[in-house]
């Protein structure tokens, strides 16, 4: 009898585990592990990992878990220095040419910031460069939207957002949220976002190390833009000339989200970026 | 500038991310991330995966790592279920036709167990079916090997080792090392090993649950043996007949490893397994 079961071998690992699974089961969750089986078998194969490599990813995993708290997401940070963030988010917002592209939200978005009249200053800290934001919600057709609900967040001058330095910095430091009128225009005061490096002291930064790579993201501020009817756009306009443009630690920068940024005056900055947002498609 | 910049995209992620690898790091280190990119996007890519279904897997992840303590490690279950251990321990074991093949250690071996006279009952307990396990230590030409070191141990009667259940079982239950003498020959007495469910409390029980698996492992005798010179074999004996044997959890089970169990007399079985083991290959 033993001679006829299809037991586990090398060469037809994944077709063994795979054919493990019952018949009953979710026909998304057969897809998505089946493949998953398919391409993790087929790395350990590529690179024939040894013991010793395996034994420490199996550690590398559970030092990443055992990092995670209630402020501190490692195994979002693996993700997002392998691309993997951005990759996903790619796959689920492609948009047509001219509308505004998405990148990561990151781990710093809260909600229910104050909403506040077009103009008003977010820095409530008094640290860093004056920076006027300023721009237009507009349809694929170019009609401005009015209504069009603007989310913004950034760091503030010492590379922290308010939520890593509760106590330091004032709550709802650096974020507000702004509503369109009739000609869709936006604007509000802010300062001119700089460049930080993402926690790297757990097991993200020691492999960062490791690869030669360094933590740092250059320096964006973060708009969800939403409006009854439209897709919603989750991303950062990134400073012009920032160092860390071409090698963003999280791969989240598009050319299309590089925004400038001009000197005003004498004593600030102002940068412009128009949103274009497209009709939601009905739920299919 | 920005224009000449090879951003992130759908298209090329795997490329960019790779890309973003330092000149001077160790070349296993970029040989076995690459691949682990290429893999982790092309699966990605093929399911599509939703941001749900990614939010998903860094909660199965999170929850995995935090399972683990100094008596739990769900991540080596998860590598476990999925066949990894089994495929890692494939790759760095492959032997030459004749030769005893490999199968994974398990989390429940334990160093310095007592070492016994031939024919010793392991079992402490008082508990199951008693069992002789007999057989030979060969070399590929046939030839007996003195001096072998026969480390064994297995479940109790109720399922469980020893150090699953401490101040429940004996010390040292059901474990023991035994020492070829110039027949090459060992015998022991213990029980007849029972199936018995991995841990599956966790997040790798749930996941089991959702691909209608069950968690259960064939009834089997836990073998290292070693001898000076040679390749040490680090492998199960499977009771054949078991009703998990087509279908073991972790997918340890290999046809040349399904031993004999037979009644020896009337309130006894036993077990004959015969080892065949290669010189090592000198360290290259």
């Amino acid at each position: 009898m033993t001679d006829t079961i299809d037991y586990f071998t090398e060469e037809r690992s994944e077709e063994v585990v795979n054919a493990s699974m019952g018949a009953d089961i979710s026909p998304r969750l057969a897809a998505v592990m089946t493949s998953l089986v398919k391409h993790l078998h087929a790395f350990a194969k590529d690179v024939e990992l040894s013991q010793e490599e395996w034994a420490y990813a199996i550690d590398f995993l559970t030092r990443t878990g055992q990092m995670c708290d209630a402020n501190r997401q490692e195994f979002i940070l693996l993700s997002d220095v392998l691309g993997l963030s951005m990759l996903v988010d790619a796959i689920n917002h492609r948009r047509p040419s001219g509308a505004t592209e998405n990148t990561v939200l990151g781990p710093f978005h809260v909600p229910g910031a104050p909403e506040y009249p077009m103009g008003t200053d977010i820095s409530l800290d008094g640290k860093g460069e004056s920076c006027l934001f300023t721009g237009q919600v507009r349809d694929s057709a170019g009609n401005p939207i009015e209504g069009a609900r603007i989310d913004v967040w950034c760091d503030n001058a010492d590379g922290y957002y308010d939520v890593q330095q509760p106590g330091i910095q004032p709550k709802w430091n650096n974020r507000g949220i702004f509503v369109t009128g009739a000609d869709g225009a936006y604007s509000f005061r802010g300062i001119r976002p700089v460049s930080y490096p993402i926690p790297d002291d757990g097991p993200v930064g020691q492999m960062l190390g490791a690869l030669g790579r360094h933590p740092n993201r250059p320096a964006h501020m973060h708009f969800i833009v939403s409006a009854p009817g439209h897709e919603t756009i989750v991303t950062h306009t990134f400073v012009d000339g920032d160092q860390w443009l071409s090698s963003d630690a999280v791969f989240g920068v598009k050319s299309s989200l590089v925004a400038t940024m001009e000197a005003a005056d004498d004593t600030a900055w102002r940068s412009t970026f128009d949103f274009v947002i497209t009709r939601a498609e009905p739920a299919s």
